[in-house]
């Protein structure tokens, strides 16, 4: 049996809740349903009153009231609960109907099950959609993959809801195949762990070397917010730290313990996994476990010491010292998108999805957490060059990086002096300084490990792939490495 | 059937043969196997010649020679040859027999085998082998895991055959159940490639910076080893950059693309996944990644820009220079190895494997990779407070940070004003740095998450638990966030 609805919706936690209510602004006739009927009938009385978003109190009555080919959104906690729903679902669907996960799957999940519903022919999508509470209501960032043929079927829907920059441009087109959606939703909220601690590194800065107060930091953040650095992090910075209730800045109460719900993790490990060196976004995700450790951060402080250098600057030096963090940040931050950039192609070649990234840069241009003007010089650098092998050697990019190195590496370098820990600033000039170097200390390496392990090495002056063993202490075998590897 | 030979090993790559070769000088009667037939008689008939040692061209054999309960020890390759090996032996043994895994597998294969093999009511042991081919041939340090129970059966014969320091005591103890030897030796590999990438980036500086010649550093780091430098590594070091072939120094003309088989991969990995901040090695893995994208260096090379600043120095400069990075790369060792103890730690509680610690680095004192001196100071740190949260807040490691820091410091803003990539010894600084700083810029972070995610947030003044959601915008909902998690 069908319906007349356009697309059930499964979920009414925070984000399903708004997509919702954005659905129907945008005419679309949806159906709401929560495993827990009462929180239906709450959203149904408050939030969806006078709208034409109707209720199922069972999936039953959800799925008969569909048109068909049905569209069925899920938007619950990743994990088993997409597998529970999606098993509750199989024996009340038709063949060619929709099934899509609007959460933060965990990419390789989505591939099994999109390779698992194709064998129940059923289309999956899953899809990665950022933007959090005020994205989901006015228009997120969408980014979806899975089964091709059902693009198409969900296109205008999507499009419709997402974001849109510049000429009314989407923020939302077909990702790849398979898990591609996800990935690129994962890969995207690895570069929101990168951005955010930047950001925290620069407070950190500003308050602890500069000793400016949180008006004069909201302002710098609202002053930046107008440059390169424009973005929607910086831009929610600056309101965060002037925001008060009472007398006292809310900010200042608040502890010092990072969360995370693993999608930073999960994209440094894959990182790992695909060879990728993302040094930004795993110092960045690191960092977050360090702040975790606050009562081992009590004891430490008490004894372990710090510099003896004094940190204290004047006036004239602070506004200097402010642009060459600004330097910094920037710098810091297109080496963090070039390695995001990395991993993307890195995956997009070993799952063979063909990625666009330009248009993965127009999806983020607008309605997700990393929004910001950057990523037009992302968008413009692919445009140039879609084969661009990495973000850094593009003209604009290599050219705002020398202009912004003297800054960058002030600013790391007096980090290391005061001991404010600048994990992501620093750890992001050591890529570029590694990057850009021609020759590594790697051929030490390399004869440590031949002499250590007998695992051989390539030479300079010898075509590449023709291997050399040395016996460094004249008492070694001949027997080469190939069982045993260090 | 059974004979009367002490132990059998399968697997005649560099490891096995020399291991081999170890046991029967220690008066073991071994059994040889490979799977190739003609690797088993060329041993045989070189290197095993006039020994006890004997060889089995099936595996039939290899079982029928040896005395109840038969002890084999498999040295092939990782990953599925592993599998495929305990496949084929399990028809050919009884009950009681004791299977060892001494080549490099990942421990969660290892805490599958070790329970799939109690259930066939054979002995599982998985144990780590560390000391390259010199080690293996002349005592490495063995780190057994698995079934409790087969220790006592082998105990003696891999004391035995292990590397003895101080007082003869063997570098081999019992680690923990299932795979926590694996577990060990991996952190064991991971702190390698931290240990390795400090020399690099100390001989990396002392090159391009210092201008030193091959015949300077091997002084140098001949020098270092008489001091608390001392280490197998930094030794290996000192002899590799005077090497040389007629006029030659070997090393200059060994490619800079350093290779990894994984264990420092997985190392990292399994830090994520256990959220232990392993910046340093983490930034040492990657550093290997960057390394292997020579191509793209060599292009990077040409289209960035380095600093402005001049690197060169006096020879009164460069004296009090070696000095800090002797500095810089002792105070670095102590971040990685208590970054190394913080992950043994987290996996010790996750798996429930009651870890000694300083029995670890006895194991580690000789035989392996990483032996040094410096271990002894693990130990005794230890021995003080066998519940060290730690090893950074023990009074000696502390103290010698204290003494280090200046160096460090110096050594890392250095760096970064001339362009030398330091990833690890910046990376192990920026840690000391936050783990010693009661008061993190996570707060920050934290009312980010809850601005655009209503993620929420603790108080610092209110009870730990408490949660706390600001309206930040003055139009945000008060559904808070469960399903989506930014």
């Amino acid at each position: 049996m069908t319906g007349t609805a356009d697309i059930g919706v499964i979920g009414l936690a925070v984000m399903g809740q708004n997509l919702i209510l954005n659905m129907n602004d945008h005419g679309h006739s949806v159906i709401a349903y929560n495993r827990t009927t009462k929180k239906t009938d709450d959203f149904l009385a408050t939030s969806a009153k006078d709208t034409r978003i109707s209720g199922a109190h069972t999936l039953e009555q959800l799925v008969e009231g569909l048109s068909s080919p049905r569209k069925i959104m899920m938007m619950v906690r990743a994990g088993k609960p997409v597998d529970d729903t999606i098993e509750k679902l199989i024996p009340l669907l038709d063949a060619g109907d929709v099934l899509i996960d609007g959460g933060n799957s965990n990419f390789e999940d989505t591939q099994r099950r999109a390779q698992y519903l194709k064998q129940k022919k059923l289309h999956y999508i899953g899809t990665g959609v950022s933007g959090g509470e005020e994205g989901a209501r006015h228009g997120p960032s969408i980014m979806p993959g899975g089964h091709e043929e059902a693009w198409p079927l969900v296109k205008d829907l999507f499009q419709s809801i997402s974001a849109k920059v510049g000429d009314n441009e989407p923020c939302c087109d077909w990702v790849g195949r398979n898990g591609a959606g996800h990935f690129v939703k994962m890969v995207h909220n690895g570069i929101e762990y990168g951005d955010m601690q930047l950001i925290c590194e620069a407070y950190h800065y500003m308050k602890n070397v500069l000793a400016m107060d949180n008006k004069a930091m909201s302002d710098m953040f609202d002053t930046w917010n107008k440059g390169p650095l424009n973005s929607y992090l910086v831009e929610i910075t600056s309101d965060i730290l002037k925001f008060t209730e009472g007398d006292e800045f809310v900010v200042d109460y608040i502890l010092d313990k990072a969360g995370q719900k693993g999608t930073g993790k999960w994209t440094a490990i894959n990182a790992l996994d695909l060879g990728t060196p993302l040094t930004m976004i795993g110092e960045s995700v690191f960092a977050r476990m360090v702040s975790a450790l606050k009562d081992e951060r009590i004891t430490a402080s008490q004894k372990l010491s710090g510099p003896a250098e004094s940190t204290s600057v004047s006036e004239q030096q602070r506004t200097e010292k402010l642009e060459q963090l600004a330097d910094a940040m920037l710098a810091s931050k297109i080496v963090s998108y070039a390695q995001g950039y990395m991993l993307m192609r890195a995956a997009s070649i070993e799952y063979d999805w063909n990625l666009r990234y330009g248009s993965i840069a127009m999806m983020w241009r607008g309605g997700c957490i990393i929004r910001s003007a950057f990523l037009d010089n992302i968008k413009d650098a692919f445009e140039r060059d879609s084969e661009l092998v990495n973000l850094l050697i593009d003209g604009w990019f290599s050219k705002t990086l020398e202009k912004s190195q003297s800054g960058w590496r002030t600013i790391v370098s007096q980090a290391a002096l005061t001991g404010i820990p600048m994990p992501a600033m620093g750890s992001a000039l050591a890529f570029y300084d590694s990057y850009r170097t021609e020759r590594l200390p790697a051929n030490l390496l390399q004869a440590q490990r031949d002499y250590f392990g007998a695992h051989t090495y390539e030479r300079v002056d010898k075509p590449a792939g023709e291997r050399f063993h040395t016996d460094w202490t004249g008492s070694g075998g001949d027997v080469s490495s190939t069982a045993y590897q260090a």
